[in-house]
């Protein structure tokens, strides 16, 4: 199970409402509120959800952050400003893995985020076992509420799986050319190369032929490049169907 | 130099300010606009931006995403939709990383977003390199412009310094205690437990400092919290001055 979020005397129903979005943007569901200050539930909240409605319509509201976190084992404070407490600090990433590692074992796991304006207090943090501190421009890091969520939140979700999504190809013609395939056009490039005179300097030829093929071999040619390659050197050489010459415009 | 965030059409002034937020979070500044629905300088783009002003002061506007490119040597397309044209998909963290490398070089390099409604156009997919997808909950894929450009900010951030902040040790006495202090605390407190008559089965004794020395090894104690530990041992067993014994309660 996912961990779930705590948003402690969050201030602004916009704000949690664009939580929602992020947390579900993410895959993580369990969404707790403690004493929000724009009481719960509330309208205002829906617009910047963005559709997560399932989200913040299943969101449990608590009066303290003892009471919404009590049947959790494993409790990480995400916090912006590092405290006078000594408690390991781990980057969203580390605290993503580790707590993945820890859920497979069946443990409940949260993760407390502070008011908009002041974050966490020292006796909520006092009650985790770790913070989590995103490694930002020293100068600069102050993060939105819903934005520090989802921050851990995508790390959380690339902690599952972080292969970026492929595009199936459609059909075989999608699939990349085999080197056969590239070799065919590269010979049937330099025939016609050699029949228009490029290779002037006999000696070069070897050199120009080399760079040539670099620069199809990069590319990663699909088959139906490779098609439409072999069309335009057939087009420009003045062969559009292969062999019978007609002449250039 | 870092990556330019370059906005297609963006229809809403204060995304425009969140977008800078972001970047100035991850130490990103280089941001562009292209026909801004909303028009430019928009000083409704300001208050979303929380004092990420420079960024937004120093914005260029361009008529066409063309000459917003311009002078790029690598551009890579954001977008949640994936199209029907053949291209490389990468998530942000493999983005971030190449390039990371091929800047180093000194090339320049861009990424571009879409409107908030409709994402880029296959026009604009078409000009870029490769196309950067987040591999979030497929049924519920939908980002805030300036998230998704978080997401990538974020991800070019902690690919130069991946390492959470530290906050560092005010004394020694904040240091982790040694082994050697560990150990004193241990025999302090077996000592005073065997006084208490606390291992009564003397052949369940290994196992019971076993466990006891277990917890403490693992909580990653401090010299400032041995000592604690001690004082509570020295307290609990009636001997708050090592050695006097003065009677409890």
């Amino acid at each position: 199970m996912a961990p779930a979020i705590v948003l402690v005397k969050p201030q602004l129903a916009q704000n949690v409402g664009a939580v929602a979005r992020a947390m579900l943007n993410c895959g993580l569901e369990d969404l707790r509120l403690v004493a929000p200050r724009h009481g719960w539930p509330n309208p205002a909240a829906y617009p910047s959800a963005s559709g997560a409605d399932e989200i913040l319509d299943a969101a449990r509201v608590y009066e303290t952050t003892r009471e919404a976190v009590n049947e959790l084992a494993i409790v990480y404070a995400c916090t912006a400003r590092l405290r006078d407490m000594v408690k390991p600090v781990v980057a969203p990433r580390e605290a993503a893995a580790e707590l993945r590692l820890a859920l497979q074992g069946g443990a409940r796991a949260g993760l407390l985020f502070g008011a908009e304006r002041n974050g966490l207090s020292n006796a909520d943090v006092v009650l985790c076992r770790k913070v989590v501190h995103v490694p930002l421009n020293p100068s600069f890091r102050s993060l939105n509420l819903a934005q520090a969520v989802l921050l851990f939140a995508y790390e959380w979700r690339m902690s599952e799986d972080p292969r970026p999504a492929r595009r199936e190809p459609r059909s075989a013609l999608e699939e990349p050319a085999s080197q056969a395939e590239l070799r065919n056009f590269f010979e049937h490039l330099e025939e016609e190369l050699e029949r228009a005179g490029f290779f002037a300097i006999p000696e070069k030829k070897p050199a120009m032929v080399r760079n040539i093929r670099n620069i199809f071999s990069r590319a990663g040619l699909t088959y139906q490049e490779a098609r439409t390659l072999h069309g335009i050197v057939r087009r420009l050489s003045g062969r559009p169907k292969g062999g019978i010459k007609s002449p250039r415009g």
